[in-house]
C-alpha cells in the first residue's frame, strides 16, 4: 500500500467511529483514535478532560516566534432521516470516488488531511510557526463547554492566529476562504396545556398547545423580519472592500436550487441570494412536534408542543442579549412557553488584509491552480469568537477542506470526494509553507 | 362462574383484540368474534365485506310494526403514547374495579352490554320492536366507507329509530342521553420545499416549511375564529328547548380541570364553558411535525413539514362546502400546502320531543334512579347523519353507554368500570322495555 492509500484507509477507520455528540454515541472512541494519531507522527498531545466531551490537545514547538492554532472538531450530526441514506451511515463506503459517511465532509475529512499536511510539513522542514491543535467533541451540539475549557487553559492555548474547521470547495472546484462566522442562538420553545392528552371534542374549551405554540412563534417572527425588539440594532455595516468580495462571490441561482433539491429560493436573483446568504441573520425553525402523526388520522387535543429554533448572527449582534432580549419579548406578549438555550455563539469577521487571510487566499491558489472564492463571514457557524474574545487572537480564518457542493452535510449521504481528500492535505502543507 | 362473571370475560376477551383501524390490526378477528356472539344469541348476522374493513350486520324481526338501528364500531383508536400506560393497552387488566384497555369504554364495553342487554329482553320476551345490529370497523378513522355501505344497503337496513354508539355517564353517575353530534371535518396540510433537509445556514435563502405551513394555519384560525370564507353561515340557531337543556347541564369548571389534568380551560365560566361545548364549531391541531425532534440539536432546514387538523362542526354547518371553501382559501391566500381530507361528517339534533329521545330518558332515570343529563348534541362525532341523511330515519339518539369521566377516551389508560358495563346492559333491556 502507498502512503495516500494508507492515509485513505486512516481517514476511512476515523469515519467508522459514530461519534454523534447529540447522542453521546463513540466519543471516548473517537479521542483516543485522534491522540493516537498525533502522537504517531511526534505531536505531543493528550485527552482532556471538560464539563462535558474530552478535547484532543496537541501541541508541536519549533521555537519560533508566532503560534497558529488550528481547530477541529471529531463530533458528527445524527444521522436522521436514517432511511434516505442509501448506504450504512458509518461503514465509509467508497463510490465512484467519494468517500460516503457521516461526517466525512463535516469535518473528519478536513480535521484528518490537516494532520497528513502538518506531517509531511514537519518531514520537510518546511514550518514556520508552532503549532497547536485543538480537538473538541461538542461542535455539533452548539460547543457547551468549549468556552470554559478555552477560558480554563489561556496559557496553554495562547497563539496568534486560529484556523477553523475549514470550508468546502466552491463552484468549478475553486478554494474558499471563509474571514469569519455567522454567530448562533439555539433555542427550543415548549408549551404543555395540561397533563393528559384530550379528545379532541374537547377542543371547544380546553387549549391547544399547538396554536399557544404557533402564536409564540409569530410573535418571534412574521416570515419575514425578527421581531424581537433590538433584533438589528447591533449590525455592524459591511466596508467597502468586504462589499467588494461579495459582488465577487459566485453563486448560481439554478444550480444550487438543484443541488438543494429546492423547489425555489426565498428570494430571485444571485446579487439578492449573496447579500442575503452573508450579511442576513436568520430565524429558522429546525423542528416542532405535538400529537398524533402517523397513519390515518386520531382526534386528539395534545398536552404538550414544542419547537427548535436557530438564529444565525451576523457582526456584531450579540446572542446572549438577544437571547434576553427574546425571553422578555414573550413574556410581554403574554406567551406562558417555557424556554431553554441550547447555545450561543459570537459572530466574527477577520480583516481580509490579515497576514493569516493573505497566506491561505495565496496558498489555495497555489494548490489549486484557481483564484479561491472568498466569504467575509461563513452563512454558518464555528466557535471561532471563543478564540478572538477570549485568547485575543486576533486574525481567524476558515479554510482548508475536503468538502464540496456535493458533500451534503448534516443530510442524508453526506460523502467526501477522494481527490479532494488529498487536495486538502496538500493545502495544508502549502499553507503551512507561506505562512510565517 | 355466574352470568355476569361469564359476560365480563366476554367483554375482557373482546378487548384483547387490538382492533386499531388507523393501523389495520386484528380487525377480522374482532368482526368474526362479534358475528359469533350474536349467533350464539339467536340473531342472525354475517361479516359484510365494503370498500374498507368489513361491517358485522345482525338482525332480530319480532313481526313489529317499527325497527330500532343498534349502531356500533368494533374499532379502537391507536395507543400512542404507548409509554404513558400502566398496563398492556390490550391486556384488559381488572384494577380496583375498572377494567383498562383501549376501546374498554370507545365503544367495546357499550357495544358488549348492549347485547347482553337484548339477550336479556329476548330471554324475557320484553321486547316491542324489530332490531337491527350495524357494527364498522372505521370510525376511529372517520367511518370512510360507511356513507357507501349504507346507501348500498338501505333495504336491508331501513328502520324507522337509530341509536348510536353510547354516551359515558355525567357527574355523579348520572346517565346521559345525547340528541345529536356534532360533525367533522379531518385534514392533514402538507408542506413540502424540497427533496432533502439542508444546513441550517441555508435558512437565509431556503425557504423552511414549517414557517410556510405556520403561515397556511395561521390563514385558516387565528385562535379563537376560524378565518374559512363563509364558516359560520350555517349555523342553525338553537331552540327555547334546547336553549333550557344546556341551561341545565351540570358542569363543574373545578372538577373538569382536575379530571382533564389542564393548567387552563379557554374561557371562565361554566355557562360559557357549556355553551361553546355544545354549540361551537371548533379548530384543531391533532398533530403536526416537521424537522429535528429528538435529544439536543439539530441545525437543520427541514425539507418538509405537516399538520393534522380536525374541525368539529354543529347543525348545519356543510364539512363538504367547508372543505371546498378551505381549499380555495388556502389557494387564494397563496398558501401552496398540498391538502387531504381524510373525513366529513355532517352534524345533526335531534327533536327532544320524539318517541326515542323520551324512552330514552325514561329508561336511563329508571336505571340509574337519576335524572339523565341531556345534551343536545355531543360534542364529538358518530356517523349519525349517514343514517338520519340517507335512510331518512326521523330520530337518532346516543345513549347508553358504559364510560364515565374516568375512561380517558382516546387517551393513556382508558377504563370502564364493572360496575357500570352491567348497569348499561340493565339500560339496554330498560329501555327496550318501554321502546315502542
Amino acid at each position: 500500500m502507498n502512503l495516500r492509500d494508507e492515509q485513505l484507509e486512516i481517514y476511512r477507520d476515523f469515519l467508522k467511529i459514530p461519534s454523534i455528540s447529540a447522542k453521546k454515541m463513540g466519543i471516548e472512541e473517537a479521542a483516543s483514535f485522534l491522540k493516537d494519531l498525533l502522537e504517531d507522527r511526534g505531536i505531543g498531545s493528550q485527552v482532556m478532560k471538560t464539563s462535558g466531551h474530552p478535547v484532543v490537545y496537541g501541541e508541536h514547538n519549533i521555537g519560533a516566534d508566532r503560534t497558529l492554532l488550528i481547530y477541529n472538531h471529531y463530533d458528527v450530526q445524527p444521522v436522521d432521516p436514517e432511511n434516505e441514506w442509501e448506504m450504512d451511515p458509518f461503514s465509509a463506503k467508497v463510490r465512484d470516488g467519494r468517500i460516503y459517511a457521516r461526517g466525512s465532509s463535516d469535518n473528519k475529512g478536513t480535521l484528518i488531511a490537516r494532520i497528513f499536511g502538518v506531517e509531511e510539513a514537519i518531514r520537510n522542514k518546511e514550518l514556520n510557526v508552532n503549532l497547536k491543535f485543538l480537538y473538541e467533541g461538542e461542535e455539533e451540539i452548539g460547543s457547551p463547554n468549549l468556552h470554559e475549557y478555552v477560558t480554563g487553559n489561556k496559557e496553554l492555548l495562547k497563539a496568534d492566529s486560529v484556523i477553523m474547521e475549514g470550508s468546502q470547495l466552491g463552484d468549478g472546484g475553486r478554494p474558499v476562504v471563509t474571514l469569519g462566522v455567522k454567530g448562533l442562538l439555539y433555542v427550543e420553545l415548549k408549551e404543555e396545556t395540561g397533563g393528559t392528552d384530550l379528545h379532541s371534542s374537547n377542543a371547544a374549551i380546553a387549549p391547544n398547545p399547538v396554536w399557544n405554540l404557533i402564536a409564540a412563534l409569530n410573535s418571534i417572527y412574521d416570515g419575514k423580519r425578527v421581531l424581537i425588539p433590538g433584533f438589528y440594532d447591533d449590525i455592524r455595516p459591511i466596508t467597502g472592500k468586504e462589499d467588494s468580495i461579495l459582488s465577487e462571490y459566485p453563486f448560481n441561482e439554478d444550480e444550487m436550487k438543484k443541488l438543494f433539491a429546492l423547489k425555489a429560493f426565498r428570494y430571485s436573483g444571485s446579487e439578492k441570494l449573496v447579500r442575503e446568504l452573508f450579511t442576513s441573520p436568520t430565524c429558522n425553525i429546525d423542528g416542532i412536534i405535538s400529537g398524533y402523526n402517523g397513519e390515518g388520522t386520531k382526534t386528539v387535543t395534545p398536552r404538550r408542543a414544542s419547537a427548535k429554533l436557530d438564529f444565525r448572527l451576523v457582526p456584531d449582534q450579540d446572542p446572549s442579549k438577544i437571547y434576553g432580549n427574546l425571553k422578555r419579548h414573550l413574556k410581554e406578549k403574554g406567551h406562558n412557553v417555557e424556554i431553554k438555550e441550547f447555545g450561543l455563539e459570537f459572530p466574527v469577521r477577520t480583516d481580509p488584509g490579515s497576514a493569516l487571510a493573505k497566506a491561505m487566499i495565496a496558498s489555495a491558489e497555489q494548490t489549486y491552480g484557481k483564484k479561491p472564492v472568498i466569504m467575509i463571514n461563513s452563512p454558518g457557524t464555528q466557535p471561532m469568537a471563543i478564540f478572538t474574545r477570549e485568547l485575543g487572537i486576533g486574525e481567524g480564518v476558515s479554510a482548508i477542506g475536503a468538502g464540496d457542493h456535493n458533500s451534503r452535510a448534516h443530510a442524508p449521504n453526506e460523502s467526501v470526494s477522494v481527490e479532494n481528500f488529498y487536495r486538502a492535505m496538500d493545502h495544508a502543507r502549502n499553507f503551512l509553507k507561506v505562512f510565517r
